[in-house]
């Protein structure tokens, strides 16, 4: 059976990066936004549809009763996204080692026994790894106050829970779900804490 | 400044015996039942009633109203022992590198910024590691049956819960109030985990 390490994530603690390290020092393959493009491809719906359909909750549609049901219009990609993502989950836990960041990857592979790792920071850190971050999307945090980032970033966070705990029933970064939560604000050397992570799988 | 770490733990996660290790490859003093047996001496108590208390959080006697009111003749040595431990933490943290067990030592040394871990386990890891460990109390546990026994470590885990909340207004095991929090049924090499852990020191 392949070794398997799932990195969940608070966006802002620099996750993705320790992923990167870890998948490294240990020669496994990673995966993060490949799932998104692999998705994209096999649903023929854009990359920016998938993500944002892949890395939220679906809004639960109501019936509006005014003698009409409007709902029922809307068409439900969200079902074949979710069904794609949890394939092609699969189909790389099954290829080789890897490392796998986000999407329930630790439920979705439970059977498989995965390493779940969770990673977090202080909102401080949070803050100054996202103004310094000019990779991600919230380079344009630039434009931001401090207090209108660290609003967006604990929305995302709390989005990511939401999203954790509709699919899976679990309570997101909570210690019971995981083999390991690494707070990353106490331990800055990124490969130094990847090869000890590296050390133990 | 002294370097320190602080281990809580739930009861039957082995988190005493990973303590051990790590202050042992790093060479670091550490204490744990010390602390009681220092107490005892400083206040003349017996270490059993010191234990009691220290690791207790108190029942609030609420006075009775039948004319008289009886809870003011319980003599209340519980804040003596609560000051006791405060201070010989203190005392213990400034005197050389150390590790430290329990006790909410990570908050009342919150200022001197020490490694806060926690070290927890799944209900199955704990009940097998109190069978097989005679060196605790709970080696009568012989005498329980399996429900029993794990009934009786949870009861233990929420007591230390709501002592952690009482003197510290955090919550136990939560993982913003720690740097680490490991599971030991993930990585049953204690001294591998060990050595992990050190090396992030």
């Amino acid at each position: 059976m392949n070794k398997i390490i799932t990195i969940g994530r608070e966006f802002g603690s620099g996750g993705r990066e320790l992923a990167r390290n870890i998948a490294e020092i240990l020669g496994y393959a990673y995966y993060d936004r490949e799932i998104i493009s692999e998705i994209a491809k096999r649903t023929s719906l854009s990359e920016r549809y998938v993500q944002n359909v892949a890395e939220h909750r679906p809004i639960i549609p109501f019936p509006i009763h005014t003698g009409r049901t409007f709902w029922a219009v809307i068409p439900d990609y969200g079902q074949n996204v979710q069904q794609e993502q949890h394939s092609i989950i699969r189909e790389l836990a099954e290829k080789s080692d890897c490392v796998i960041v986000g999407r329930g990857a630790d439920y979705i592979l439970r059977n498989e026994k995965p390493y779940r790792i969770f990673v977090y920071s202080d909102a401080d850190s949070k803050l100054k790894r996202c103004r310094e971050n000019s990779s991600n999307d919230y380079s344009k945090g630039e434009e931001m106050t401090d207090k209108e980032l660290a609003r967006r970033i604990e929305q995302i966070n709390e989005s990511r829970a939401e999203y954790y705990e509709f699919y899976t029933g679990q309570k997101w970064g909570c210690r019971s779900n995981y083999d390991l939560c690494v707070n990353t604000a106490s331990f800055p050397d990124f490969k130094k804490l990847a090869q000890a992570i590296a050390s133990l799988i």
